[in-house]
């Protein structure tokens, strides 16, 4: 009995966004067809403001496999002190048939991969097929990962990008122009740039001013990325009332994500939401059905998504002999 | 940044019972005096009879240390079918100070062992001290690992056991006399083996017969071991009427340990629990204060109790230098 261990540059060259995006898709069908089990997560606040560490379960019953990632965050003190990121990673893999530990991999890749990868999946669902035009709000590694994703299901034009620092927009502006080629106009304003969108991003940390719904034009599509708990928020409820919602989880959603608000504030009510993601790549929900509907998409981010990209790496590094077994029983 | 792996050899070869006991004593401290965060497991129940999987999660403030165990069991076929065990376990420890993962360890042996430890924790703080026989009610691992802490720490002159089955009865006299050196006699009956013991100890898979009230002589000390969720019983609820009950945690066992049951029968009362071990650890609350009266002390394991273990287990490793590091990321 051998486990594989990848470290994180092996999980870098063994990760691809379009496999990415395929294994959210897969992660978003099982889920809404009941072949997912995913417990709430249970974690740990350290003190003195440390930071968190959660510990995050799927199981895909097709798949029989299992997953674990154990992921921390917010320790702002860990570079200087102590010679490691401020965020880690881990996932553990087994096979759901034994429960045989097959593979640790480092974990610190693959959230951003697969919550920009659920972005993507929205906007080949959702989006209208003559979009060339993006808003970002917000320029950071979610933000460029977002494109990353994007860029490899369509024809991107131009971006318009906002940041509450010129700082981090210019270094925005620069990676982005360099890495995809996709020239990148700076917004003098939040409304500047979603005036202009055909696609708007959200990936603040949520606690700054809200996009407002008169700024948002018919048919625009709305990726919602940034509110994944209480506390957070990006866009005014307004958006919401007659806009299709779809979101990744509709119970996650309406307890922590971005569609909590207009729930709260009775701008809609649960038969408000059109249904979850994978409904709709299942074909058992419409997608958009006309040029002039805003469509929302709600990610709070799901476990089994962590198990099925993790899944794709797993088999990657199989194929190409990559990594390093380990018996931790004979 | 390096991650310690200990194989289930290297793990056998580091862990001594003597260390195991003080660990256990450890964790009862330190749970008892609001040093340990334990949020509830989270698992999957497998289908087809396969199984089940738990991930517990333990946080030692003093030590600076978090663990979690994920631990399979229950898959009858594996040996068979997939060519391992049908329980399996692996452990990660975290240094808290960063969330690094200092330690990934093979976890099948450590709960065990862990659990025997705290039925000689329990021997140490609540039974006579002119104790010599033992009865043991349950012939399997955990029975055998019982007898292993508590030799460490009393003299033992004689074991009456007790078991469903005679072949598993004489397989544990056998063993325990070629082991401990300890001789051991075949009861005819429970009521036999207990009605001679100073020491009572039950580890069966609580399903069976109960150990009646009027078996039980004055001055006996009672290790409940075997029952650690809903539907499992060992004793009858009577005996807990006069007794001095101690617990490993007030939570857990009022929930699903063996006290549930006299609670639930309304025997006893929640202020009859006369306090958590850690308390007696600590001198916060007495331990035995005469030869009369019964004590039981009720187990149902604790994540924290793994973490001490590990955590013991992770230091003499580095002391002897056994292990092999892995790098993570750069």
């Amino acid at each position: 009995m051998q486990t594989l261990l990848l470290n994180k540059d092996q999980v870098r060259r063994l990760i691809d966004m379009r496999q990415v995006i395929g294994a959210v898709e897969d992660a978003y069908r099982a889920y809404s067809s009941n072949q997912v089990a995913q417990p709430d997560y249970i974690g740990i606040h350290l003190p003195d403001g440390r930071g968190e560490i959660d510990f995050k379960l799927g199981y895909h019953k097709q798949a029989e496999m299992i997953s674990m990632k154990a992921h921390s965050g917010g320790f702002a003190n860990n570079p200087e002190q102590h010679g490691v990121p401020n965020s880690m990673g881990t996932i553990l893999l087994f096979d759901a048939t034994s429960c045989a530990l097959i593979c640790i991999l480092d974990g610190s890749l693959i959230t951003g991969f697969r919550t920009g990868a659920s972005g993507a999946v929205s906007v080949k669902a959702l989006a209208r097929k003559n979009s060339r035009v993006i808003a970002s709000i917000g320029t950071g590694n979610q933000a460029r990962m977002q494109i990353r994703a994007i860029s490899r299901i369509m024809q991107i034009d131009e971006i318009h990008a906002w940041s509450r620092t010129s700082a981090a927009l210019a270094a925005y502006k620069q990676d982005i122009e360099r890495e995809f080629n996709i020239p990148v106009t700076l917004a003098a304003s939040k409304k500047d740039a979603v005036e202009n969108a055909d696609i708007l991003i959200t990936t603040t940390r949520g606690k700054g001013d809200l996009v407002q719904a008169n700024w948002v034009k018919p048919g625009t599509h709305i990726v919602a990325i940034g509110t994944d708990q209480r506390g957070k928020q990006e866009l005014e409820p307004e958006i919401f009332r007659n806009a299709k919602i779809v979101v990744d989880s509709i119970s996650q959603c309406s307890q922590k994500g971005e569609t909590f608000h207009p729930l709260a504030n009775n701008i809609i009510t649960m038969d408000d939401i059109h249904g979850e993601i994978g409904e709709v790549l299942l074909g058992a929900k419409s997608g958009r059905t006309n040029d002039e509907e805003i469509t929302i998409f709600d990610s709070t981010g799901m476990a089994i998504q962590d198990n099925t990209t993790a899944r794709s790496i797993y088999q990657n590094a199989l194929a190409n002999n990559v990594g390093a077994f380990f018996s931790f029983f004979e």
